[in-house]
């Protein structure tokens, strides 16, 4: 939605250098492999021929074709590094809600649902898919959310976000689970802010982590 | 894991009455079917052939193609009914935490990550699965868990609730993402309890919801 154009997010169609053009032309083109021939049957070779380009110009933007399936993820001119270090700017008490914000603002859309369903065949179709993939979402998603937080246990606390995150993208966007899929975006940030916000900054309270919480109190 | 096995839940190759026989092969093919050729790819006539019986069997044990998919995201012999009817036995201020271990103990296992890949693939393949699946979940899975809560905004609960397993069981268990893949099963349940707990019985307090909250306070 227009509306939800974010600092960092460009529109699709907008004025884009060339090589951005490009990237987003080879993106789109494996976007459709995938979607008609899934992962396992896409080749570089095929989406580079869709897109009208050398299968190196193809390389040069990509690592693999399973790099291709994470950048899908993320809407064009979308960083998520930038957005996400914006959850540092505000209340740290409120950082679970804003977050929840921040996911349906980006995927709960019509062009937000395409993308999650086309990444999320890919990464069940085959290992080595939903190994890249995670690799791309700890470089990107995860590093972002864990150097906001600088907790000696920010891994598990993203790991946490990422379970609640994923969970809610896929039941109310993907598959559209009455009666959260149809409640106003704002009630459902209300609603899952509070678990975010404890996986964030709450005492997790488990274990190994115990002596390192005492320092998050909620 | 066989030390898992719960009350209502029988071994997959233990003595069955012929029917139940017949069901599970008819199950076992659909299953490999899955697997190899896609949802949309797979026939109720190639599961039948492969599973040696003829396709009017196969309709008198499953409604559809999609009715196929959806019975095998439950272990054979589990009826999640039985099952999680005996939430409601304990304690309600541990309810998030039984639940928790009891969605690991069914399916954070290699037979458990087989079905829910199997499962998930074919949900995201076609629209009209993907509402049977819906369909399937909340006449077993959901419908039990409100039942046990018995309260006016049991839908919207459990629709948080299958939010937050969805979300655990993609990331840990058919992602396997770390570090939260890697933790004993009693500190995962420990972790997301609290999470489980809070939709279950804990005050939501948004919008509409606020009166019917009130007798529901954590």
């Amino acid at each position: 939605m227009p509306g939800d154009v974010r600092p960092g997010q460009r529109r699709r169609r907008g004025r884009r250098p060339a090589g951005e053009d490009t990237r987003a032309a080879i993106l789109d083109a494996a976007c459709s492999e995938f979607a008609e021939r899934g992962f396992d049957a896409t080749s570089v070779r095929g989406v580079a021929r869709r897109a009208g380009v050398d299968p190196a110009l193809v390389r040069h933007y990509f690592d693999s074709k399973a790099d291709l399936l994470a950048a899908g993820l993320v809407p064009q001119g979308l960083d998520p590094r930038v957005v996400l270090g914006a959850l540092g700017d505000g209340p740290r008490d409120t950082m679970g809600e804003r977050l929840a914000r921040l996911v349906l603002a980006v995927w709960d859309t019509d062009e937000g649902r395409a993308r999650l369903r086309t990444v999320l065949s890919g990464a069940l179709s085959a290992d080595p898919a939903a190994g890249v993939f995670v690799d791309y979402l700890r470089r990107t998603v995860f590093g972002s959310i864990a150097s906001v937080l600088d907790a000696p246990d920010a891994d598990v606390r993203v790991a946490l976000v990422a379970s609640q995150v994923v969970g809610l993208l896929v039941t109310r966007v993907v598959i559209g689970l009455e009666p959260v899929a149809s409640l106003p975006r704002d009630d459902v940030a209300r609603l899952v802010g509070p678990t975010l916000q404890r996986y964030l900054t709450g005492d997790l309270a488990v274990g190994v982590d115990e002596e390192q919480n005492s320092s998050h109190g909620e």
